[in-house]
């Protein structure tokens, strides 16, 4: 059933998946990160829900463990990602190697992470086709995970950041990361930002707040401007100035992962920030990792805040594949 | 001065305008309306203000009393728009004769105000490149200048209009004028519309009230729709739920007519539109016409209420326009 996680999923011992058939992999788990998505889908927020009982967890990073016929492009003994809702909270799985990659030598714990929020920045920032390098990228919720990711992508293609925290002592942690502006989001912070930007180029604002903030954004815009709403973290409605849209021509549109033009470029985004992982230049502080037998205590502290890990270490016996029970966390 | 039109204006007699140079036309101004635009200009609102003293009034219809040379597209007599901003409120003004075309036999009065409002409705059914014949097209402020003659456009292209009014006695008139649906925009409206619709498509929004206004129409959207806002009649900030730009992917933009790029479109959409105004398809009630010398009384009347018309009666000495002093209402 759907609900709270901590009461309604458990740890289940499953069979071992099956030799990969033509075209596919065995992936044994390493890391898979907790997002506040995966406790929405099994409290049944969503529309789209798995059916009963299923595994759940979205993201993760593990080892190619066996080949299928046909799999020219992956050697055992790979770092993949996990591919996105294949449900990852589990040791081991099968899953199709297309699109599958080797990924470039770094922490297994970042990795875990880059499936999601590393991809909607790079494709965020491809909603405008008026960038050039040295313009500005305006954006809120710039301390989130997709907010620091940005902050790295925009700088390796050679585009400034502006970026809107809620919190002041916030402001030399995203300096630090490489923010090229930040600055808290309260009244006059436009006037600010033109008093030290002058007249550059600001053509792309990126929204995950919604409500007035989306407002802010789009009042620091230049002239035709787009603002690329991804998320609505105040839960409140998009505000814009008509003056900014009728004189200003800012253009506001939607941005959402899973779309079917978005999914398509994904893994072209994926290829792009797996370096920019490697290198640390996108890092996401984790709080705590838990192995996935103390799940309950991985969601307690995902929602008091925080990154949280599971340790899977469903690739630990590599090529001693054969009769293991493979504990995995499943919605009953 | 600028300030409150009552007081700053006055009625003054200027000398006749010089014969029309190469490429021009003398015009004899017959109808001239006043627009609310007309009065916060002379009030000093907008950033581009004429230098005083200036003629005032942004349209009007007169004849073509002399011919400049090289002008070959005219003849005497012709009926003409006054150019857009060439400050129709007096009897007779020299103008470019370039973009000018003779218009269709038609009341006159109606034929001055041709040169904003419909065009402005044509232009905003141009927004959308993806409308098909019986597609739908949802707009509020349906009862406005642009509303009304929205409808007709929309009804002349083959295209159906969604019409939110905010009193419930104006249904019946936008009905008998051609609104396919005419509903007052409150709770539930838009339920209402998709039970009336079933899934027709909806793929252009018309805004001029901006607020909730906004975003009640783009909740009638299709998936993909463009919701384009033209005028801010509330006051308030345009709003926009977020899953409509999310997960809808509904785009948000503005329209100014006095765009750069949307004046090139101006003629075409004249000429499209002139025949409609001719057959009565677009027609906008008149509540008053008073001579230039009423112009106290027709600015308070404006004021108060009601579309209300300058009777210039400039072309009325056909020909004989000689040593004639020409009265003309300026802000001073």
């Amino acid at each position: 059933t759907f609900g709270e996680p901590g009461i309604v999923l458990e740890l289940a011992d499953l069979p071992e998946p099956p030799a990969p058939a033509a075209g596919e992999v065995l992936i044994g788990v390493e890391h898979a990160p907790i997002n506040m998505n995966d406790l929405y889908l099994i409290q049944g927020v969503y529309p789209l829900r798995p059916s009963l009982p299923s595994v759940v967890g979205n993201e993760g990073v593990g080892r190619v463990l066996a080949i299928g016929r046909g799999v020219d492009h992956l050697k055992v003994g790979d770092r993949v990602l996990v591919p996105l809702y294949s449900f990852s909270w589990r040791e081991r799985l099968v899953a199709p190697a297309a699109g599958l990659f080797a990924l470039p030598e770094a922490d297994p714990r970042q990795l875990a992470m880059l499936g999601i929020n590393p991809p909607t920045a790079a494709l965020l920032l491809n909603e405008s086709i008026d960038l050039r390098p040295g313009d500005w990228v305006a954006q809120n919720a710039a301390n989130s995970a997709v907010g620091r990711s940005l902050i790295a992508i925009a700088k390796a293609r050679g585009l400034k950041t502006l970026n809107f925290v809620r919190r002041l002592e916030l402001v030399p942690e995203l300096q630090a990361v490489g923010g090229d502006l930040v600055i808290v989001d309260q009244s006059g912070a436009v006037d600010k930002i033109r008093a030290t930007i002058g007249d550059a180029r600001v053509p792309l604002g990126i929204d995950g707040v919604a409500g007035k903030a989306a407002a802010t954004i789009a009042g620091v815009l230049s002239h035709s401007g787009t603002l690329v709403v991804y998320a609505l973290m105040s839960g409140e409605p998009v505000t814009v100035a008509p003056l900014d849209l009728i004189a200003k021509r800012v253009v506001v549109k939607g941005f959402f992962l899973n779309h079917p033009d978005v999914e398509l470029k994904i893994p072209s985004a994926l290829r792009e920030t797996a370096p920019l992982v490697a290198s640390g230049a996108i890092r996401v502080p984790i709080a705590a990792t838990y192995p996935l037998t103390a799940f309950r205590e991985a969601v307690a502290h995902v929602q008091r805040g925080g990154k949280v890990m599971f340790d899977v270490d469903g690739a630990s016996e590599l090529f001693d594949k054969v009769a293991v029970e493979a504990p995995q966390v499943q919605a009953p």
